[in-house]
């Protein structure tokens, strides 16, 4: 059982906090207008709690499920009441067309979120690759991972695995910039006709 | 069937020559060392012949099996030999530690080829997330391709499947460089305790 905190009250947020609580997980939900926070909390059942805004969030997993306009802004308004947080951008900076990433070409969103970050924080990017119905729908499909901290992945990867899913760690947090690129490959096989069901995911050949 | 060029005599050369006659295409191996060509083309058995490095290759699909350092170069010298021709990019331009690429941000070992190409010419992407002995070891695997040219993507689907994989059309040449960071993708996946048995693949849930 992990203690989750989850920022943000739309699509991502809920699906992901559905799947926490049925993982056995305490799920907070924090959004900046509380109406919706209570809803979401309601609607997510279990124990769920909502917390204030801007306040230490009590889970120790930090789901910023925020659009990626906000990310980094939010992160440098909650400053150090994010101290010794694991903060988990899911977030994909996808261009207004779909074909580009809006971010310079030599970040991504989750390194600009640990440049705001507090130093004892832990960014870590990941669940950016599944689509928010595949990523409700169950597993186990392969949920990557990039980030510097090896114990916060841990951390990271039995809460992924408590969702159903499963964890799979691509290394640095700088590999966060393909993760984002790789939703954009995600993007154009969807498009290409293969439909909004599948992910990327790892084949090893033969048996599964 | 189709007819094949193989510019390069190394590992992929040999791998791809090998699936291609497999696959009853015809396959021409070319090198700028001839005698390399003709091991190669011995090698391969089937009706493998040898081209003169330079000259027009007789493949409509011609495969740039070579270092990604010299890529663009072999393409610039080739010049018109390459008209109206697929010329196949399967490079990656891994920095010396394997963990990021040495390539400017903003482009692909693709699309500078593109660049110095006929503007006859089409370039495909494609190959480059199978590491040398997943895509011996034969398939079913996705191979993922990037380019501007339906039918330049259609004539490349069809060698594809006759190598016994699969075709997986991610969309324009701009793309090529979220498959180059794929490959990175997969050096981490497999550095991480994975091996390198794997590939990226695309995973519909449910029933394979």
């Amino acid at each position: 059982m992990r203690r989750i905190s989850i920022i943000g009250t739309g699509n991502m947020a809920s699906a992901i906090g559905a799947l926490a609580i049925k993982g056995g997980n305490t799920v907070e939900v924090i959004g900046r207008d509380r109406a919706k926070a209570v809803a979401l909390a309601r609607a997510l059942g279990g124990d769920a709690t909502i917390g204030a805004w801007g306040a230490v969030p009590t889970g120790d997993i930090v789901i910023l499920a925020v659009l990626f306009e906000s990310a980094v802004e939010i992160v440098r308004e909650y400053g150090d009441a994010l101290v010794d947080k694991i903060i988990v951008d899911i977030t994909n900076p996808f261009s207004p067309t779909g074909s580009g990433l809006a971010i310079p070409d030599d970040t991504s969103i989750a390194q600009m979120v640990a440049e705001v970050a507090p130093a004892s924080a832990h960014v870590v990017k990941a669940f950016n690759t599944l689509f928010r119905d595949v990523l409700a729908s169950g597993g186990p499909r392969d949920v990557f991972m990039a980030g510097d901290d090896a114990q916060a992945k841990a951390s990271l990867s039995a809460f992924i695995t408590s969702l159903g899913h499963r964890p799979r760690d691509v290394g640095a947090l700088s590999m966060a910039h393909w993760l984002e690129g790789a939703s954009l490959l995600e993007m154009g096989l969807a498009r290409n006709g293969l439909g909004f069901t599948l992910s990327l995911g790892i084949d090893f050949g033969g048996a599964k």
